[in-house]
């Protein structure tokens, strides 16, 4: 199963991301964590300690590996580089092991507009296409809201792009910029979370938004989420009651979500 | 006066570059406004009328004027192009004007590990440059917390580089990580402001992180915002005598910041 989680910086997608393949691991799939987003923090949020997590070097940054399988130097205009580099070992090579799941810390793609063709962004670009491919874990992506360079044949094999979305305009422009994106390069199925939903109010506002039966779940503001980041706690290691039942039915909704196979 | 507004996605960057923006444009300043963030809404911020807003299109987008300055087309790997591109006329030509600021929305610039040298990058990192070594308004840009892209002599020319934490170990993280790049690249000032403050205790909290002399101000976690955002009315129109208190200790701080040259 694939699942690719999205959203605007700072709705939590992150918090969202980490807690399903806690979920996935904890029920007994085999998972595989991907951050591909440079300002998000996936190693924290599935519990890695900050040690460990500060000393992964995501792959963009691996300049030698990026020489090695393209061609290229990356950074250097002009060049000729293979557009099909090798990239099927690079998963279990890098990833790092927490709980039953395998986290792959990638970096951020390029999307800007035009899309930009450099070494770097090919390799990770079918990087990111192999795993959703032909990997067969569950896998959890962790994206940027920029899902343009996502090719037809990738967005086809992903089974449900989750969008988290708190109540706020910008927030849900950039879940409707997202779905609109998604159909365009074919992503057949979608869900919205709802996160730091504080009343009833916020949750109706919510509901207004999106078809009931696209909605997977919401998670509530609670002061337990904003507590475990400002100790640096993952959320996934002190859930209560009531988050572990919010967060259950979100879990349980992305794993009965249909294959698109 | 040439500043940038950087910090983790959801923090409110945007917000407070937009607030920015208002109060030197209402004190009498000339202000060129810079949407560097794919993921932000400068114009709304600014308060420009949401169809406006919507009307743009990023200078990452515009193929034809990437291929005519760079002479190389936009996602084509492997072609040479002109490091040095014509700038200097597209902040005039592109912005748009809303109460007194020019707004020039630019769209992302790729950072990567390794540093992406495609035509459209090339045009960005330029044109971004220009605008700070020799505009002579106020200029504010809202940045991505990926800053490497910036050259040694535009980072220089930065007087002052914002940048907007709220309480929370991953937004002090990408705070930490801005403030270690940027001294790298050679940015000799910076102000911290605090973001979404709900109480004393938050407060003592972000106060116990960043040198005194850093903090530049603090606002308030208020409805007020969180209803202006639902309500896609920008903050600047809606401000009340707290927050423009509050903010306006800001904003006399930024002004009051040394220029660097």
């Amino acid at each position: 199963m694939k699942l690719a989680v999205t959203g605007k910086g700072g709705t939590g997608k992150t918090t969202i991301a980490g807690l399903l393949a806690r979920f996935f691991a904890d029920d007994g799939f085999r998972v595989l964590a991907v951050d591909a987003d440079p300002d998000a923090n996936l190693a924290s949020a599935i519990g890695l300690p900050e040690d460990q997590a500060r000393a992964i070097v995501p792959i963009s940054q691996r300049r030698r590996l990026i020489k090695e399988r393209t061609g290229a130097q990356p950074g250097r205009p002009g060049q000729m580089f293979k557009v099909n580099p090798t990239v099927s070992d690079i998963a279990d090579a890098y990833a790092v092991d927490h709980r039953g799941i395998k986290l792959l810390v990638m970096g951020g793609i390029q999307t800007g507009g035009a899309g930009c063709a450099c070494p770097e962004n090919t390799l990770l670009r079918n990087l990111l296409s192999e795993i959703i491919l032909n990997r067969d874990e569950v896998v959890i992506v962790d994206m940027e809201a920029g899902i343009e360079h996502l090719g037809r044949a990738t967005s086809r094999a992903i089974d449900l792009m989750i969008i988290v979305v708190e109540p706020g305009s910008r927030s849900l422009d950039t879940a409707e910029t997202i779905m609109r994106l998604a159909r365009e390069i074919g992503v057949s199925s979608f869900g919205i979370v709802g996160n730091k939903i504080r009343n009833e109010e916020e949750k109706r506002w919510l509901e207004a938004r999106f078809p009931g039966d696209k909605i997977l779940g919401m998670v509530s503001d609670r002061d337990i989420i904003r507590e475990s980041d400002l100790n640096r706690i993952a959320l996934a290691d002190r859930l209560d009651d009531d988050l572990r039942k919010e967060f259950g039915a979100i879990y349980r909704a992305c794993k009965s979500a249909r294959p698109a196979r």
